[in-house]
């Protein structure tokens, strides 16, 4: 059963109070690292120090990769060197190497010099690929075979050097560091003769991926494929690494967060909503807010210049926030199917055509059946119910007119302008509602006022 | 490296026109199913009999669990009983239960006449579980020990028994079906002492999901502890199942792709947006259209109670655009990051406090900014560039003041709305962008007149 944190919290509360630490220690080993470091960030920085200590090497290790950069950088401040120097050589590589990326420049210092030579090398190597690629997300410890080797010989190997290796169930066959295959431990267990060599149960199709390659592409790689790890090959076909199917669900995850919250007009961010005080939300919301609000002018501008007209007509203006906001909201669907498809990979950019047919159809319905909506509504309900005058069947169906012409731009728009992001090489995600809204706005007025001129002000 | 479908799908046209079938068989070989499955669905109905019959049992199971429904009924169709009987029993079980669910009736009889009695009861089992459940998921395809067992005996009962079982890395140590805890292949490779009972090495902390967890819930707890698989039991703590990773990453980005289309006012689809016709994307997005239409009748009931106000000082019309969509923006800011947060398990309804005063905050922030910014521009761009001589001081200030105020109130209404949506029990995604979009338009409308009405129509 999964634990539930607030009761071990408690639990873990009252026995420290009473100083019980053997039993502290027994259930501790009964948790799982990600829980552990859930109720370390509950109790806050001055009694975790003594509850890390009271954790076995590994779980030590494991917990502390599950920890905020915050209250890493907190335990370390209060290690002995010969405390570091076992908890960073206890890590994974590719843990490691996030530590490194996230710590104060004096922390550093102090990680690198108590890690391991080989250790240091494997940071290092990981550290010079650019952000967000597979190199910088890969870990170097993986199982390695030769091809000549006996099924026997790869089982032994992988008996003697499996310790530390992040996952031992894949592994790689290779001759001078040139990648020949795959093998897992199921076809190596399940192998019918213990003397075959491994070259000729290995699997030569191997898919692997770039040092270079994007992080969401790699995910979703081993998504497709249900793979548990993928190998990393640098440009000379040498493998160098592998991603294993945790680190892939941990993209995916931050990966949609992140274009979630472009989505929404956010610039993303690394941190966590409740890790992050009030001037940082504030400083990822407000461009996007500023920016929008200036663009603004246009629609104002229409406005402005329909004044004369308006104010002859005051009726047109109460229809103003409908049309918006349901052109508004038509784009947004559009755009954000289309945004979520293109990163699902399942759409591209040669099929813009296929889907404008497909949105310009779905418009022609959404905006027929909107339309006689609104126009059985303004006449019922505004007119009759309300008891608003000034609304003639005339301006009932200037609204409604407009409102399906509104449907059909604000859908085309919404899923044309994501599809030209991708081709232009930017982000499709920040084409989605908010941006969307600002255009079609100014359209929806211009379709509006046009229909109005030609029909009521004459 | 990853294949390029478009020129793989190319030779393989080229060879089924030839009609070369042997080097076909050689190239299908070396494929990932998924891949195969892809280049299926391109090349349409007529051609894939034929290849699909080129494909060794294994894989053809594979690729037919990648295929979609309509694609895979397309199949069926063509096949006699004995291709059925042999795909269906190579299935593993979980991939079967989902064919079983989406075929129609005729189908699923034809389907369940040629499974093996064994498969028939597994898949029978899992498709009484309610849907989106763990045991609807779930496979039933793992691999049992008995605590008593040597470590020896253990890697031979994996040996003879692991080549139908869809993972055979995670092992369930039962007893009277009872889990009693779980050991890795990695622990039984690497213990060093092949006599030791598997009852001395496994890990009896063990964290299980029920039948009935729902398989959002499952996915997070996989990506939460990394594990490769969850055992699922039945009310009486027996052990039914086990859910791998894979099946979990799928889970993630469908639920993800569920979440995405509420907050953008859809009604989620299990299609996807290529395959669905116009008709289908049309019935998924009209309700929340008409719903949301509708329900600006109130900001337009708003504005026509302003009417003789508005039609004395146009001129406030010019700003109603901008001050809906900062609000809007605003809310949804807050809204779309609150729900994630709430997705993710970061957030509960018990820091409504914290998120309260967290988005106060930065709403003053955002408001302040935004109104100088705002004065500014009308003053200088409005007034001064584009000569509108209607905007006096006093308006440029009304229009700033509503919109820190509305600033406020959609932030604190965009954090409050998903929250308590999720503590009714609903799906917090809702309270996305349309919906908090139109609650703020027709708050910030009365706050705009009221403060209108105040000081500039006296």
């Amino acid at each position: 059963m999964a634990v539930h944190s607030v009761n071990v919290e408690k639990t873990i509360r009252s026995l420290l109070d009473d100083k019980k630490y053997q039993t502290l220690k027994d259930i501790l080993v009964t948790l799982e690292p990600a829980d552990i470091a859930a109720v370390f960030e509950e109790l806050g920085e001055e009694r975790t120090p003594l509850l890390f200590r009271l954790l076995p090497k590994e779980a030590a290790a494991e917990t502390f990769a599950e920890l905020a950069p915050e209250h890493q950088a907190l335990l370390i401040r209060g290690f002995s060197d010969r405390e570091l120097r076992e908890l960073v050589n206890e890590l994974y590589v590719d843990d490691a190497a996030d530590l490194v990326e996230e710590m104060p420049a004096n922390v550093v210092k102090r990680i690198l010099a108590q890690a391991d030579p080989e250790m240091r090398r494997e940071i290092n190597e990981i550290l010079r690929y650019p952000e967000n690629s597979a190199g910088s997300i890969m870990t170097t410890e993986y199982v390695s075979l030769r091809p000549a080797m006996t099924v026997a010989e790869a089982i032994r190997r992988i008996r003697t050097t499996g310790f530390d290796k992040e996952t031992i169930y894949t592994c790689y066959v290779t001759e001078g560091r040139r990648l020949l295959g795959t093998v897992s431990v199921k076809d190596l267990l399940l192998a019918p003769d213990d003397d075959a060599a491994v070259s000729g149960i290995m699997d030569e199709n191997v898919i692997s991926v770039s040092t270079l390659t994007d992080q969401e592409e790699v995910a979703q790689m081993l998504s497709r494929y249900n793979f548990l790890a993928l190998p990393v090959v640098d440009a000379d076909e040498r493998m160098v690494g592998i991603i294993t199917f945790d680190d892939a669900m941990d993209v995916m995850e931050q990966e949609t967060t992140e274009d979630i919250e472009k989505m929404a007009a956010i610039l993303p961010s690394e941190k966590t909503y409740l890790r992050s005080n009030a001037w940082e939300i504030f400083r990822h919301r407000i461009p996007w807010l500023m920016l929008l609000m200036v663009s603004a002018t246009f629609t104002g501008m229409i406005i402005t210049g329909f004044e004369s007209a308006l104010a002859a007509q005051v009726v047109l203006t109460a229809f103003i926030p409908m049309l918006m906001d349901t052109g508004g909201n038509s784009g947004s669907q559009a755009s954000v199917t289309v945004i979520r498809a293109l990163s699902l990979g399942e759409l591209e950019f040669r099929d813009l055509p296929k889907v404008l047919w497909k949105e310009g159809q779905t418009a022609l319905l959404c905006g027929t059946v909107l339309a006689l909506l609104c126009f059985g509504k303004i006449l019922l309900v505004d007119r009759l119910l309300l008891g608003n005058g000034d609304i003639t069947v005339l301006t009932a169906f200037v609204v409604c007119f407009t409102m399906a012409v509104t449907v059909l731009i604000a859908k085309l728009i919404g899923c044309t302008l994501p599809m030209c992001a991708r081709r232009l090489g930017f982000d499709p995600a920040v084409m989605a509602s908010p941006f969307i809204t600002t255009i079609v706005d100014a359209l929806s007025l211009l379709v509006y006022f046009g229909i109005a001129s030609a029909l009521l002000f004459r």
